[in-house]
């Protein structure tokens, strides 16, 4: 089937690569081990060769698709820099502000740029805002303009408020990162001991310590009961990364619900990675929230649906590129 | 002058001794990168080399003097676990407790068990509790039964309720592992700019933001202010660093004056690293606590009142002997 677009979710460690036929649907996908950090060479040709090898062929066919991606390739480290757009914004506003690359087939290869919230605390995201715009457009047309939390659960976790259709204020927690430089790079890491099943008894005990009396003392002191629990005997070394795991998306949790203002009634969807998601969707029903939903992916109806936005499609009628330019 | 005691604070990375005088006084000390793990080769003769290192010729010249030795050297990974004991305890209960090590020489080495609160979230300490008592030992008599909160900041932060003179309830925060994994193996350490000089003004930003309306996210969520700060050009590279500590210490003294019941006529006495301890007493001054003392070094004077509690000096009345084994 044709190629509508070729879309690219191009971030620090993978790129993948999706072939995108008339209606958005994927026909085609790949995944590589070619993030902006590992590339062979640098600057320009380093990117043209591992676009190449991405979808080389798929250019090679049909020589006119346009390209769209977004991710860590946007930033000051990747093939060219798209200078954030402050929050509040709408998906016209993001793909009015697409940077340009003219690739050396003579393609065009759009850049969207990441979402800023300035402020005492600021705050930034590449990728999670093709996300949030990919899961909004899924949505039933009622649903849409309802005031929405999304939930992007990751190494760094992203929490976003909707209202009206449009990407609010956004709060970021390093959770994810922070247990694995916590497990790879500190004293917690030298009792656990390896181990591929997930032990939920664990990990629920640890959201449970953090939401309690005892998690008062906050993730920098609660942490070290990790270590003292294995001591102790009363957790397995099997078992206390799962706990840790618990312990901290407890603490996550409890400050975000503080700090986005959320009660028990506010809509919840989370974006991303199931098993990951998973643990996510458990501790916030234990933490009382009611209203829950699960999207596994929304990078690729994202970026079909900016790209459209900017008039980008293949065979996309006149009158739709310009409605989205009077918007600018 | 002669060798009453031989105080040998013995660690995870060095070894301290210390030739104490008939008063407790310091006579020579020496400090060696002899911590228990980084012995050669093991079991009791890598224990016994790195005595002999640090001070054979001591005791070659007086071969009757007794060892005492706080710190890891006393863990399972040490020369011989001790086990913890149990708060609330006085320093009789501490000296009543100590392993016994015949060396090769035939000198006697005793080694100071740690202290353990048991609990949901158990907390341990080894050294600190010989620190705690070392700095009871240095205070008036009057001053000694009043309640005390004892803060003693490094990798793991401890801080001690004192009553009556016992070591009571306390609280680990690991603040200082936590920032150095964030710096070492996060996206956090990406853009700081290494700096001797100490930026007091960042350090005091941190201070203000973790205890401000922005700082309800946790420390998970603020410490990403200290990137997206250097990238939104509010904040140098060079000043990153001491940004994020006062980020952490700030969240830390929040919660820590939670847990601890600690209100701002809390007494509270530093004890430890003066560069150290200089950033915490700034961040308990700006926490509204106004009741604030320093004491640099308190481990040596631990080591000889637990020593003396025992009846191990050279010389030692044998009535003070009998007192402290009647208080067992």
């Amino acid at each position: 089937m044709e190629t509508h677009l070729i879309a690219l979710d191009w971030g620090t460690t993978s790129l993948r690569a999706y072939r995108l036929g008339p209606g958005g649907e994927t026909l085609e996908e790949r995944s590589l081990a070619r993030g902006i950090l590992q590339l062979d060479g640098s600057g320009d040709a380093a990117f043209e060769g591992a676009l190449d090898e991405a979808c080389g062929d798929w250019l090679d066919a049909e020589p006119g698709v346009p390209l769209i991606a977004c991710g860590m390739v946007g930033s000051a480290q990747g093939w060219r820099e798209a200078a954030y757009v402050e929050v509040p914004l709408d998906a016209g506003r993001l793909a009015a502000a697409l940077t340009p690359i003219e690739t050396r087939r003579g393609s065009m290869f759009w850049v969207i740029p990441g979402a800023i919230q300035n402020g005492p605390l600021p705050n930034v995201m590449r990728g999670e805002e093709t996300q949030v715009f990919g899961l909004l457009a899924g949505l039933d047309e009622d649903e849409r303009d309802e005031p929405l939390l999304i939930g992007l659960p990751g190494s760094h976790s992203k929490w976003v408020t909707v209202e009206n259709g449009r990407l609010g204020r956004f709060q970021t927690f390093m959770t994810g990162e922070v247990y694995a430089a916590l497990l790879g790079h500190t004293l917690l890491g030298r009792t656990v001991v390896p181990c591929e099943a997930f032990d939920a008894a664990a990990f629920e005990e640890g959201v449970r310590v953090a939401r309690s009396d005892d998690g008062r003392g906050g993730p920098l002191s609660t942490i070290f009961s990790s270590r003292t629990r294995v001591l102790t005997g009363g957790l397995r070394g099997e078992s206390q990364a799962d706990y840790l795991s618990g312990l901290l998306i407890g603490h996550e949790l409890m400050a975000m619900a503080e700090v986005c203002q959320a009660d028990s009634h506010q809509r919840i969807v989370l974006v991303g990675n199931s098993a990951l998601c998973a643990r996510y969707l458990w501790a916030l029903e234990h933490s009382g929230f009611s209203t829950l939903s699960f999207a596994p992916q929304a990078t690729v109806a994202g970026l079909w649906r900016i790209a459209e936005r900017a008039g980008l499609l293949a065979n996309q009628p006149a009158d739709e590129v310009f409605a989205c330019s009077a918007k600018r």
